[in-house]
């Protein structure tokens, strides 16, 4: 796409240059962002009573995505949601960001315009205020570095540690939707590679190829629970897969869990894809990530506020320590979930 | 140094036991750290008055830093302290860092906790707490990202854009050091590579040597500011030159500025080895950087507070924008400055 237009490169920038370049369009969104880009340090203030959440991440070119199948807006769009997930994760709003990238001589001007157009398209969707930076040059490949800042009151903040025995195990959304679109994404580039004339034939997958290139931050569940006056006792994102989300809650809360593999939110079309693949759809959902959905637990006498709730699943419920972490199969069979997120040193 | 102990692969422990491993060790030391390692995000809370303070930097192998020359203590240690700088350079105290770390399979366990050793070891000396981070594979060499969070009083934050007409350019410590460390190593990772039988000759450069692989934040200065009652206009760190940074002053304060060569501070090691090396030890502070010295205005009102300072020396005054940015050179004659910073996609 970006091939027919005109490239300008980095060097006829200079580092100073690139970065006003690329944020001199930024707007701020909140009160709070007291000094944004342009000095030593950003400044920030939040409410008194408020405490102040930080959370960082680090993506790299042929670790955590493919340029051949992601296009760089929806790069630029999701390195900023996998962010705001993680402040989402404590029950705590996102409000500012800083967003560094290295980028080698193969990346043009305008191609690091895409990627800045994704964050800041979802900065203004979720009224976030990019605050701050950096950009230099790299051997190989891009790097992206995000810092986020969010805020909550300190009574309203849930860590993954305090989930209770007998509270129900809750997630948001549907789960594998994004492992099954990375499938058709990788079949396609295989498709590709062996002969390059063919169209990848993505058609029908919409909703999975949407779940894998441009996911959201639930910040809006964040609000709902404090709408229906719902605060769970531990909360985490779905970035590795449920089976390691379930097993970092269970661990840091000293308990055991029940996960009824027929309670498991999906999508018909993630369904329909794994069983396409000759993939178990539970399997994605165990193992697969990248959901950016919220797993929660709350306490048993919430549940009548939960129940009705159409983007939440009730999925299982805590159990003591020794009872261990299990998946019980449709078949009623029960089954030890191990942690299988991902690991990029494999 | 490295190379007699044993070696464990990235492999063996995986992206959380890996991050894990490294932060084991880590103490806080901040009342306003409420939670640091070990969920989606950090919680920090300063005193109502206070203001939060956001800076971060990206640090690449082969573009920052080369590692045949510099420890992986010494990398740690510093790509801390240039961050903690930052803030310095807002007049206001770093409390907090956040570290993502990007390494390849050239990389050992034992390389990394050499690396975070020393990046602890400069959180420990300065009072920092390492709230978070992360760590991932790289294709490529290692890259670092560190995101520092500060506080300060709202009425004692400074910018680089509140110089006044007339005011006294003030610049903490000495400059040019680092730069002709930077020298130093250079020569001797040359004259290493022609015969790497003949030891490295670093004999009689260990403040330069020191300036340019420990280099130091100056904490010290802004507290002493505080102390004498000093309030500076505008203040900014020098990472990439003194004229790069001078112009970011003046630019952003809307003025111009008289620099006086013969006020420069230069140690008479950097001097000494400037002119073996046929260097203007002027040019050397001019475009050199990384000195992490705080380069200030102070309205002349304070001139009594200040000139009795052993660390900070007035170095120049501001004019009217129309006057210009000119260097005085020892001769008398008037030299316009122009920004020489360093940019890393040359």
């Amino acid at each position: 796409m970006l091939e027919n237009k005109e490239r300008t490169e980095l060097t006829s920038l200079g580092e100073f240059g690139l970065i006003k370049h690329l944020t001199e369009h930024v707007e701020t969104y909140n009160n709070s962002t007291i000094k944004g880009i342009g000095d030593d340090a950003a400044v920030i203030k939040y409410d008194n009573e408020k405490h102040t959440l930080i959370s960082t991440d680090m993506l790299v070119e042929g670790v955590h995505f493919d340029l051949t199948y992601v296009p760089l807006k929806h790069l630029g769009y999701k390195s900023v949601i996998v962010n705001l997930s993680d402040i989402c994760a404590m029950n705590a709003l996102p409000k500012q960001v800083t967003v560094s990238i290295a980028a080698s001589n193969r990346f043009s001007v305008e191609a690091l315009e895409e990627l800045y157009g994704g964050m800041l398209f979802a900065c203004k969707k979720y009224n976030i205020d990019l605050i701050g930076g950096d950009s230099t040059s790299s051997t190989s490949g891009l790097i992206i570095s995000i810092t986020v800042i969010g805020e909550a009151k300190k009574e309203d903040i849930v860590y993954r540690n305090g989930a209770k025995e007998k509270d129900l195990l809750c997630v948001s959304g549907d789960l594998g939707g994004a492992y099954m679109g990375l499938q058709i994404l990788e079949r396609e580039k295989f498709v590709f590679k062996d002969n390059p004339n063919i169209q990848p034939d993505l058609e029908g997958n919409d909703y999975i190829l949407e779940r894998q290139l441009k996911p959201e931050a639930r910040v809006d569940i964040v609000e709902l629970l404090k709408n229906i006056g719902v605060k769970p006792t531990s909360m985490i994102d779905i970035s590795d897969g449920l089976a390691s989300e379930i097993i970092h809650i269970t661990t840091q809360s000293d308990l055991g869990c029940e996960l009824y593999e027929e309670k498991i939110p999906l999508d018909p079309q993630t369904f329909d894809r794994a069983r396409e693949f000759n993939l178990d759809p539970t399997v994605c959902v165990l193992s697969g990530g990248e959901d950016y959905e919220l797993l929660f637990t709350v306490p048993m006498t919430d549940y009548e506020k939960i129940k009705n709730q159409p983007d939440i699943t009730i999925i299982g419920h805590m159990t003591p320590k020794s009872s261990g972490v299990n998946l019980i199969a449709k078949a009623g069979t029960s089954h030890p979930i191990t942690a299988q997120g991902w690991n990029s040193f494999k």
